[in-house]
């Protein structure tokens, strides 16, 4: 499987005193030879600096809760632990192009307001008080709730909860933007922002996704118009497809976040998807183009990536690098498990990068080494 | 508000003996002069045939449950009472392009399978056992439930209850598919489709509208996969946004049912809608292209149509057609009122020919005749 | 091919007198029974009333003629002979909800501006000084050109040559736009519209179809931006694709005039086509739904229309109803052919009701009465 | 205009001992605390590691025919000397995440084919025998002309003239490719496509903008069906559009190379402009998100990137980062100057990072340093 660039149709230039001498004067006027990276830049398959990665919530919970005493929400600006990929520590991306970290509130803490191009989606771990003002709406999450707050929408949160902290994974596109050279940013000019007077607002107007308000609440975003997805709602969800579908050979039951306007992705850079493996379930393994983080929302099991095996057990988080091989399994036989994730997909479809494949042999199950 | 044709730039030519002659040349040609049709083919604006009507359930019902007497199921093709315009009697139209009828089942009764062209839509007025099964799924609808047979879909339906007959209403675009010269009609090969083991199983699966099914269940069609839309999740929807909004002033709180694949109608031909009307609430009126053929699905007040007061209640149907000023009240100070509607929407804003406008006198009101 | 009504899932009801009764009840309440009315609503295929009809310029260029003396421009509105097929009289259409009529105007005549929700197309049979003003903007067009009047846009047009009528075929989807109950009209407050400077500017603008404007004119209209399509570019194109490709078996080199900004039809309602049919070249035969007006544009030949031929040279129209049977022959085997025609296919697609299907026997062609 | 990070509302948290040596707790688990890096990912406004830069031809030129001697094309694989920004020396981009390079042909050279997801477009610099096979279809380019080789299409180039080098600039998204992991390629199994016979056949069957090839030609892929873009065409429209418009204020009569299937961008990574400045046109200063490569088609002038003057003549690149203000002049009051660009400004818009503003003093113009 590894392909040999000693070929007609690769770059095979022997280099020379002439040639270096060549390549010397090239520098001089903001030039290259081709020749000398074309192999490197263009290859035979993706060649990600991310590797896989599985970050134990066991172990960082504790480093979490001490951030707490060690900044203050106000000097940090968030109290955000990053989770930071090892191949990818000089942009401080978790897999590919996204950004992840686990933020923590205390009870009756709050933050300022701000916006920026990057967009953000929150997946909450544990803790009863979180809420989150974005653009004016007040939303109220609990653990497992999913919640975006999309790129240059106003945001502010905190912990009305009166006695445990919140922990919530933030996942962002900060790196995508960078790469991009797109990032803007802003604090809020009264540094909190005026609240509407009903809680959860888009969750009643837009979250009974087959019915749209008509004639009033127009919506010309390029994100979806409902900011909140609650447990309550994507885990019965879960449920009832699984007892009308077989799902996906390599995903089992799995849904995706959607903006009910357009069926689409919740916003434009990162989608999100709920799935539920059932009891005893082992996917198939597949691989494809895109950069995926995975939580874990219940249960235990493992996923062998790129040949390796990770146990994962709730609030474990893990990544799958573009173009990694990748199956899950559940490890019980009597309970589900249900893994949340989030991903650049719309970016690879949107730039016709996307490709996908099944793995060909012993039956989809790759060797674990 | 009358416009004279007697102006520059309307056909207003004296017809002499020289043109008649020349008129009856040109007809042995299939051929006539435009200026003698002129101003009736190009009316200053929209001027219907069909005219604002009142169907009473409570007099229609009787008459609906006596065909169950008299003709067979089998026979009928379907035992339909079809509600018919006074001005539209040639195309057997309720309003516009769009055709209703009231259906009834007996107990244990079911009718053989077909297809067609034209696109159908139910909403359910009576009856605990109606299902209809299509394109191989079998649904199960109750009072005030929604359901959809999109165009060339294998359909059949059934009461299975035991001892009281169901009613429902049905609407088609059946004289908009003639007026296109585009009907197509199949007898099933075997009469009865094979069914699927789940019932229901769209509604499972796409019934969580804000929640797409990802990498499996690929949908390619033209209209919904959900396919019933039941009054215990569409109700409570319809509370939930007027928790959070005031709706439009022409209709209250009026959500459409929409396909969670992409946000739009339902079908492309028709759309639906269901509108809560507070307690005491009455609307602005307006005007609009478009016909609509609405169902009192809970409570009773009136709506005045084109000047004129049609008092409703519970399981009556009435009509507007296209560019008739519209308002409705609540006639409740206590209760809710809700209206069922279907339209032809989707064909006026795929052809251009949508157009609005407020009533501009009277804070809105028409003055009633 | 003749498929009876006499079989289990068609209406068959025998009429007794109790029914009489039953459906004179039903009369009384705005009511009827379907199926009395279902297997000719619901048909098994389209039946047009349309029939299929060729218009011999040959004969009907005199009696266009005759009319420049016989109305005035300002009186008829319009001095145009309509083309009315023999089954469509009631809605003055030439087939389907299509019209069609032959204008003229005398040398140096012009008409008042006027507006209309009817869109309009011409295509310029005779006469080298025709003019149009649409929204303002100055075209002028010579024979076989193609030019567009959108709806709801201000027109106003002449003939500024000095010796020659101009005669060139309008059509219009007037009978769509009424049976949908949505016609509008108003005169130019000022009867004639302020020109812009440049003439054509459209064409200027957009005429190079593969190159877009960038940041300035900016179009948001459901209609081309471009509206006039000369012969001197268009005969020039078809002659290209012939050299690349063998085009379609149904309708040799067949290209569609398009809105350069999305590719689609010039308007929603209708689209135009200009098609090439080589030496010595007869199609296969298909039928779709849809209705089509042709137009000779340059050579001669027939055409087998529901397996009736029509033999037709420059100048003569004729009509495909829908689901007709239809394919077309170059007489020549030395000439070019080339036809023009319009339709409401867009109307077709955007409702879903498009379909298409091969004439299966003796290698694709019909057989001749 | 230079913003703090002293406020509330970003991270100002002073570094102890106790902090020094939890971030070192949180490394060792693949973590680290947001608060040390968010100013720095999350900038007040894009802060491109690319700068604006100007690649002189008659500098470069000589060196790109050294090449020539001193590798084999089929050594190189392609002989190109890259245009490399200083600032992105580590990933061979020119600008942003777009690669470029000056490729030098030989008479009766050729390449072998060979495919990769980065997409490719063509300038031609000099040179009458340039050749490139795209897909099996062979395209004849000369100066001036522009042509595109999509995403993952076989393609093999080569010069067919006698006695003169092809000098041709190579822009792809290379960079873009490999930020997203998502980079392939492939070597032709054949090492050379079999070819169609027809030469330029996109360009006959497409190149007619405004017209649509109906019923034969289906394409749906993501990149325009059209791949050559003559001079012969592409400057008779600039001056077409001139003669029609005043053009964008910020960049004279500008043209965007579009798929006349969709009215959009030829590929869905890159697009390309063509520019007119008129005699002595000098245009306001603007800037946007994006990156953009110019090269000089036609002319003399002058650009004003950043506040710094960059003097160009044909044949010149140089580069805008994003978010820089930019203008243009045409140096000449006789002679019309045409610059021709490419940028990745489909990619800002599909993932929704598009911004754009007017440079708002001295009427438009900036201060050069
Ligand atoms: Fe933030
Ligand atoms: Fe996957
Ligand atoms: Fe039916
Ligand atoms: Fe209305
Ligand atoms: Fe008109
Ligand atoms: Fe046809
Ligand atoms: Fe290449
Ligand atoms: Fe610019």
């Amino acid at each position: 499987m590894t392909l040999s660039d000693d070929v007609l149709g690769r770059a095979r230039v022997v280099d020379t005193d002439d040639l270096k001498a060549y390549y010397e004067k090239l520098g001089h006027r903001g030039a290259g030879a081709l020749w000398t990276v074309a192999n490197e830049i263009e290859p035979w398959y993706p060649q990600p600096k991310s590797v896989p990665m599985l970050w134990s919530y066991r172990e960082l919970r504790p480093l979490v809760l001490e951030a707490l005493g060690l900044v203050s929400g106000d000097d940090a600006g968030r109290r955000v632990v990053m989770l930071v990929n090892p191949g990818r520590k000089d942009i401080s991306a978790s897999v590919g192009l996204l950004y992840s970290g686990l933020q923590v509130m205390g009870p009756g803490e709050s933050m300022t307001a701000h916006r920026h191009q990057a967009a953000a989606l929150r997946f909450v771990l544990e803790g009863q008080g979180a809420w989150t003002v974005v653009d004016g709406q007040k939303l109220k999450v609990g653990p497992r709730d999913f919640a975006i707050t999309p790129n240059w929408t106003w945001h502010e949160h905190g912990n009305e909860g009166s006695d445990e902290p919140v922990i919530w994974q933030d996942g962002l596109d900060i790196p995508l933007v960078n790469a991009h050279d797109a990032g803007f940013y802003e604090v809020h000019p009264d540094l909190y922002q005026k609240q509407g007077e009903v809680v959860n607002s888009s969750l009643l107007t837009y979250g009974h996704g087959q019915l749209r308000p008509y004639g009033f609440q127009a919506w010309d975003k390029r994100y979806s118009p409902l900011f909140a997805y609650p447990w309550d709602r994507t885990y019965p969800a879960l449920l009832d497809v699984a007892a009308a579908s077989d799902g996906s050979p390599y995903d089992g039951i799995i849904l995706e976040y959607s903006n009910p306007l357009t069926g689409g992705s919740v916003m434009p850079t990162m989608s999100a998807h709920l799935q539920l493996l059932r009891p005893g379930e082992a996917t198939k393994a597949h691989r494809h183009t895109g950069s995926v983080m995975y939580t874990v929302a219940k249960g235990s099991g493992h996923s062998v990536i790129a040949g390796r095996r990770y146990d994962w057990q709730e609030g474990d988080v893990f990544c799958v690098p573009s173009w990694a091989w990748h199956e899950h399994a559940n490890g019980s036989a009597d309970d589900d498990a249900v893994l949340f994730s989030y991903n650049d997909f719309p970016v690879m479809r949107s730039l016709a990068f996307w490709r996908e494949e099944a793995y060909p042999d012993d039956n989809g199950h790759q060797t674990v080494e």
